[in-house]
């Protein structure tokens, strides 16, 4: 089959064939993969930003964003049946370790990153376990919700935190309105009637903004100000960053409200704060990882529900290298999604 | 009445005779003075730190951690009686804006801070209001608790949050064993079955964190490698910092878990921290301020059960100056508490 | 003034004129009434059902969901001023109980409930406490509004009490679509992505269901079946009842999954279960009383943003006796309101 | 191997002689039991009381409170290794489900009860599976905490939804001092400071609540009016009901507070209120099951800490049905506990 593959950091990979993968242990599953999103940690695992963390030893195949149909099942299966439409949990994971079993499915400690660490989804087939495998709700095509895999999850986790702690006439601040952004600001929209600062220094990206329901549109320069005075001078309940770099950790600091919460998801960049400001405001500030298999399944509930939807550009599977290249030079619009099968 | 007063800033405070205060509004009460707590704050306040943060016109009294008796009440007093033993929540608050009916008196946003913007309790008697009051347990004196009002509440909130999180099994690194942190381990020993790694540089904060019952003591050298040892490579689920300062930030960061919480209530520090540490680790930083009323009141019946102790060294109100610099020159054991009235 | 007052339990309150209510306390505020629900609890007042509960020397002015504007305020009062249009929260409470502080208002230890242990709000003017005011969002005028002091409180109270249990993709079945059903749906609806089931003997209360957005709607009979039908066997993760009488308790039991919480706001029959149903159920089964302020100002957010709409039916004060006839009979069509003052 | 067996409902199981379990699948597990808890519940098994809830075709083994030592596992098992001293959790699980996934294993849509539905611990082996071990502290040995696995779990799950109420100066009032409230009592003792307060008819229960720290002690006819002169006429802020028949339920309801739990352990009796009460009171009643992995991960290091200790009666295996008959007719002193291996 073809996969597209990493043979040494700082280097294109390339479409390489190699054998298809077979189940080799009763938990195993084989996808035949329909959508295999694009995503910028590929650009970065490309420039060797994660050969320290998590190692691995080149050949690999990229794609952590996954989504197909079950091609074959090992024995002890049973939440997943051949031919059915799924996506894939970008970790494949234990189930007996302290993480697993607290449902924190990203602190397993044993767990894979395909894609990262083991052969992932830029390829016709990939091999993973029925505990990573969701089946997607009717009507909804692999193709159209790979990218959720990684880039939708990890919106879902953070306003999910959002989320529960933000109360009616409470008000939302989101940096960045981009990949994760404009998921995040739909996600907001159908989970919370809190109202929403929206905050990116483009056009497009205010435009989209305005267009997903935001109520309140900034440009980076109007940030602090505009986000005080949308606040009665208070400042926002939560912030939520999708960027974490060129500044925003500052921003952040300077429009959350006293006792309020800074949520972390882009990442690039320094939060440098006094312990004095931390203790005074009495800010929290979380980080935020990709989400659970519990994330994972209430967020397809919504994609189900129609409550969110991703605007995609698709790249056949040979043309990784353009969609990559693309990608890195701000030319795709939406999500770029590689895809290796049709149907 | 007698009082100590701040006349400039950076200049010693001096003992004056100046008009006890009277009853002006329905919900004022006079408070006989029985102890007044000297608090490194208030070093901090004489330097001019807070001169710009809550500024205040001098003279004005010192004094942010008093207890007494009720002198005299105004008309629309309910919670206490003349005569009653009380201790004084450091905030004089509204009572109707979003914080108080929140019950988070510290957000009041009309509140004032005596003995930071108003006159306080280096002196014989404190005008403050029903609300800011809570009556002792039996058989509690307020010269013995009357640090509890700052120390004792900040480091309750902290305390109490790590409690929130804190399952049987896990561990709680705390940095510093001084005026706070020896409160803050009474009350992680009464209120969770969890394992305490108390960290300090010096060998009487050991001694001092070992006669209280931390499970693992650790120098400052020791911390990183001996907590991670004590946990089994994973690092503390919560972390609770009393210093803020001199690297325990960065330290903080090492030794807490993957997804793990760092409670931040000492300050002087900063903490820099790449967005990316934030994201992989996932972990959560919250700033502490002092304690809201509700959380006074836990506080004081754990005091009332005997589950809490004060280590404390009392002044009269005349050697304020005295008590300061000992203070200042860490020549007082446990805290320096003035004694305005005897009884 | 007029104002519309019981005598004795069990016979028709009168339109009496008495002497119009004048500032006591600082904390006092007078209201001008603008609108002032009519409740079927009002009938219950008049039938004695509180008479040993909450007792009260007749005669009294009935009235408990009241709006208007301020008339006159006491000296202390900061958080309303004259002119200004407010709701009035439906119990009068002290500030400083454990209640009070803790933000659960109705708990307060010495709280008076105007219009049912002392005059209420179907008058020209009713006095009332700052601590009790809620200034209105622009644009909404008390008539409009004034049952949400108490059935749209009562609502608000127990969906928040849901909308933190329920995820996306879950269901809650609400059991009963008349006054306070219509808004609880409403609520939901705005507040929550999660399928609501909605059950109701009449077709009037199906038709309302459905306009309001359930995405499911049952009749009575239909009520168990239709349920587990919706949910794949499994039951509601949350029931809402707010009928609690007529058996709506049993089925209830029958329609939550197991794990799942059964809120209860309507009252008059018994819930009868035997613990071992409990216990292998693992069900929670949570009381509802009418909210708090921080409840109140969040209700009033979405109102102010147009995110629930009452349906009223006015009546002039003086026709007060055939507004509570039209409700006793069922002939009210959405929430009768007294308008005591046009403006 | 040996075997106690029931046959039929209503008659006493036998001692038999079967075939040693063996693997079957890559997840299991075969036990060497150390310990088996004879358990009340074992009473109710074999009188049928589960034979509709539970079905099961009979000659089947009992005993769902099994600790020992691992002798052998399938090749997908990573958590345990052979000679492990292992604690076995009541149920086994598929780890994928819904509940699983969430980490509530006893809502495992497949589960299966071993000592219910399928052969359990009172036998020399026990075939289970990964998933359902923990390993052991050290020095713990299997014979002493073998009732943890169901009658400790049970109760530290329903304890810890208590500490997560519960404040300090608050009170928990406990109904039975028995099998578990003994075990329960020693939970609270270490998990919280709040007042403990004991209620028991027997003048033992009483005796064991007072040596185990409770703060006051009542016999069933003071329970209502001794509890309300212990809260000051508030009640308790948390009810825990260890026996949930004759009568407990409506003493709890009498005994907890206004917006007090009301958490429901013990079974048998009816809970009747009428839904006025539940919402005046505006109570929170909770049923209880045996609790998950981690809630029995938390408990073992409890155990292991020295928290909690269990008062046991040793049987050999043979004697099952003479401890079944003693725990019947009351003449077990703590927990009967068969030992079908003595290492």
């Amino acid at each position: 089959m073809k996969a597209v593959r990493v043979h040494g950091y700082k280097q294109a990979p390339s479409v390489d064939e190699i054998a298809q993968p077979d189940l080799q242990d009763h938990d195993d599953v084989i996808v035949r993969v329909g959508g295999s999103g694009v995503c910028r940690t590929d650009l970065h695992i490309v420039d060797g930003w994660f050969a320290d963390i998590m190692p691995v030893e080149p050949p690999f195949t990229l794609g952590h964003e996954t989504a197909g149909w079950v091609e074959a099942v090992g024995r002890n299966v049973t939440n997943v049946a051949v031919g059915d439409p799924v996506i894939v949990h970008p970790l494949r994971t234990c189930g007996v370790c302290w993480g697993c079993r607290h449902g924190e499915d990203m602190y397993c400690s044993v767990s894979t990153f395909p894609g990262v660490n083991t052969d992932g989804g830029y390829a016709e087939y990939l091999r993973t376990s029925g505990r990573s495998l969701l089946v997607l709700p009717e009507d909804v095509a692999p193709a159209d919700v790979a990218p959720h895999a990684d880039a939708g999850l990890t919106a879902y986790r953070a306003v999910r935190k959002a989320v529960a702690i933000l109360q009616p006439g409470q008000t939302i601040a989101v940096l960045g309105v981009g990949g994760l952004g404009h998921i995040g600001i739909q996600l907001l929209r159908a989970m919370t009637p809190a109202r929403i600062v929206a905050i990116d220094p483009s056009p497009t990206g205010q435009e989209l903004a305005r267009e997903l329901g935001a109520d309140v549109v900034l440009g980076g320069d109007e940030a602090i100000e505009g986000t005080l005075h949308a606040t009665g001078g208070l400042g926002a309940d939560v912030v939520l960053d999708f960027v974490g770099e060129n500044g925003t950790p500052g921003v952040a600091i300077e429009i959350v409200r006293q006792g309020g919460t800074y949520l972390v998801v882009g990442y690039g960049g320094e939060l440098d704060i006094p312990t004095m400001a931390l203790v005074l405001k009495e800010v929290t500030i979380a980080g935020n990882l990709v989400g659970n298999y519990g994330d994972f399944s209430e967020l397809m509930a919504l994609v189900g529900d129609g409550k969110v939807k991703l605007h995609t550009s698709t790249y056949p599977l040979e043309a990784a290298a353009q969609a990559l290249d693309d990608l890195d030079n701000g030319r795709v619009k939406g999500r770029a999604v590689l895809i290796p099968n049709a149907r």
